[in-house]
């Protein structure tokens, strides 16, 4: 149901946040390199065939110059979601996250944080989520769980300082 | 289907791009001003009814430290889409594009280009299409005709410079 | 007084330099974490309580698109002092500088400088100050400290260097 | 109360903003020009005097490298606001953000965004409002009135675009 | 011998400086429009056919995320020359000039200047030179007269200023 | 005494501000246009006999990848100042200043503000008044006039808001 | 056939990158140190009998004020690669970038990425290859071997992630 | 004859490389610490008397919002060299790069680049130098014998690289 692809090897450990979070609700998904500037033809074929392939969403990961999340773009009607990955000799993050961004008008991506896997994973949820009350619902969970954990450290901190608030 | 909010009135010659494009697809949409900082209540409001009064997609738009997508993302699980807008004593753009694009893990934004109001519109288009034969088919359509737009300058262009690649 | 808040527990260890610093003066003090994006409603009962839970100041730290500041400043008509934090995957800090900094007319915030919650302390202290002699001669006393801390490096540094304006 | 100072006559345009805001409030003010770099004198006199002259905030708004905010902050306990304004061969505004923001340990500025004059002035009377009721009551319908301000243009924009959640 | 393309029609009174430049060495080129993202295929067409069919170098103009020349560099061996430009909705170019600059190892761009496309040109002149007499000795003339044109501005100044240097 | 120097005709406007404060002050100085990439034989020649021509100092002003102040401070013993210069398709001075400022260890270019073409003819002033008392008398009432001209504008703003430091 | 020069002995960790590749595809290069700041005299020298002592291409690296692949540029008509460094006390590449990027018109240097020194060598070796068959051919097997290693990546990442793509 | 004056002791390190300049030539300097925002009237006390105490050239090194160089220039006719320092919190150096060269016309700074005191004491030689032939005389060496380190290290790699230039 959605597809994660990568530039490089290397943004696994980043990339793998988006695979996990999808495992968590069930989501199936599949996860591979395709890289914009070495295999264009993967890149192309893979884009193309997405639909039809029975992709409903595309997160696309890449650092540097990264046309990976663009170019997928340009190649299928399907929402793709970018993540600007700080890779080595990156200028801070900034060549990533503008080269993903500033898509022309026509082919949007939708781009989030700088090695921001997690919520592309969250945000593919979201869609897949549009048309599936089951993982509507399962959203719904997993945003009352981040409150319940903010809470928690609510009471970790309330040990150490004053808090009238919460009293 | 899709909730079209801006943060001021100002946004609106940007923002009535993304409803344009909807209102060529036949994708009922609502629009209005949502202030984040100026009408909070209304905002959380907003977020909060609209899964239930049937909304699909959230579009957001807002200048400088532009808090309205990240905020109503925190209410909603619906995929909410930001667009950050250059408003008047911007530093550039940058303020509005990093307040809308480096959201925390758990709560994601699927921000497009500074201004993209247009990839916006179609963004949300292409979520809508995930389960919608119908709106995929058109959007289909309209990537042909970006291409055909595409051709059409080149053979403007060809009547005044040699290009033996389209001869 | 100061109601002390942050966005995430990993913002503690630089938002308690705010509260050490309102110890020494015996200013009082709550401090706990707020997050805009994972408790919203918190937030915003949070705020809009303040005024008649006693409270004259809010000190509000976060990193990344940091919200908590400018949208706590909505709720209330206290003065909100917010402090930048350099998260994990910030870009260089200059995401939560521009959130927290960039307000629209209409709704103020007092940004100190990037992780600046010492800063933030004295600035809660001096607003405390203006309606309260005791707090303001111990800020005039805590400022005479700075200056005999730095002539006292210069007391160190002349055992090394030649110095003829302090001979 | 209020003391309202700037680099150059040429930033009287925006810092009048402040004045005339204080001016709705009823909240007295004085207004001049103290230059750090062209004055020095007058800008460590009118520090030094400023609480005994009965100011209760300052605010303060400079250009390009501008210490004019920082330097009074040094000599005075009162709370200093600092206005960065985009002057003509500023660097977009950075290098007056950078210089007002930045501020070591010990001595904070209370920025405002670029050319904010209008949030200084509310921030000034915020501080005044914490040991004032008048003022904060004053404050609390101002808030009201910017809200009342954003609801006026929905009626407006309701006209021309379909808006479900306002009808 | 060159091909020169950009990603829009917009983007030809930038490029037709590259044109202009070879036109006056009588060096062949070709120019048109090849779009990454609205017209993939034939980008990659372009690119795959560009060495049998006689090209020597490549000159890639676009704007924003500036996808074109590191893709067609992707799909070719040639020399390929960026040229980022600044087009509208551009954050400052510095889009444009990241997203064509930062390539990762492998596959490098030439990248010029921002707006560029003179010395892109003169460069993919310079290209050609490397293994043509006459051209390379053009090149020679046109840098002496770059000499010859700045004499001409000191006798100009002469007029008007003292220079002992140029007695 | 002063060497003026610029990269392009197109520098003069804002270099003859360091010409015109010389010339108030008496100080004698050549200007002329020395361009480090058109004329980089002429370029060498006027650093290498600037010290035996008599020249003090040197003020280089450049736009873009500002090279000339540096490269002549690599042939001279004598300060040079640097001006940068926004010229056109300046990635909004930043490429100016930094090619200007951020020399290695060993060749110091003393930099001053963008287009601050004055105040590299107030500094060379500076230099040549540490041995010529003179000119260091005529520093000395330049900078009273600065403060006349700020005590001007304080009494014209007088007139029209309350002022009671100055009363 | 390739002249490879650097601004100082730190830079050959990078630089050695671009000379490595020359190797592996047989072509001559040679290497050395070329301080635009420290030797002046050296850079003009060599790159005004670059030409005669038989380069095609020189590749130069350097960091902050980055002026040797310009002044470089301005003495030859051979084709200059410039490579931005990394180096310590930048102010986070950008220095080194913009100084080698932004070339006024006339004087072209083909910029690579921050510490792309491989690409620089890759791109001589193109530039080479438009007159050498047999260095265009190895080109050919290099992109491919690229392709193949990407490949290789797919196959260990699909062990342990569902890929229905390549299955 | 030259006074080096930093704002914090944590700026020794770095400053120490200007005084260590100077010692070699044999140029007499004082250092210690006079901080802008902490001991203000030591600041102006400073720099009202240095001219009368004989210096010649002021050195001032500061970090984040700098404002010790600027203030510094704003009471004395002498020059004076800024020195941005990289201090943690910093945001990667811009703020002190930014309000230290960034003064308004009137009162310049010499500023040098990021951490750059070596060059500051050079600077200040180079100043006394205009005077002093014993000591331009000394500069000239220097600058000789930073040539003479270069083809050091040329000889170092001529062992491990082809040079066909220096054979």
């Amino acid at each position: 149901m959605v597809g994660i692809i990568m530039g490089s090897q290397s943004d696994l450990p980043i990339m793998e946040q988006a695979a996990n979070f999808l495992k968590t609700l069930n989501i199936p998904y599949e996860l591979t390199v395709v890289s914009a500037h070495r295999t264009p033809e993967r890149m192309f074929d893979y884009a193309k065939t997405a639909q039809e392939r029975g992709l409903k969403v595309i997160v696309a990961g890449a650092g540097g110059a990264a046309h990976l999340p663009g170019m997928v773009a340009s190649c299928t009607i399907l929402p793709v979601i970018g993540v600007p990955i700080l890779s080595s000799n990156s200028i801070d993050g900034w060549d990533s996250v503008l080269s993903i961004l500033q898509m022309p008008g026509g082919i949007p991506v939708a781009t989030v944080a700088l090695n921001g896997a997690l919520n592309a994973g969250i945000l593919a949820a979201k869609i897949i989520g549009t048309g599936n009350a089951e993982v509507a619902e399962k959203l719904q969970k997993y945003q009352e769980a981040l409150k319940d954990k903010v809470l928690g450290t609510v009471d970790d901190i309330k040990a150490h300082h004053p808090n009238q608030y919460d009293k």
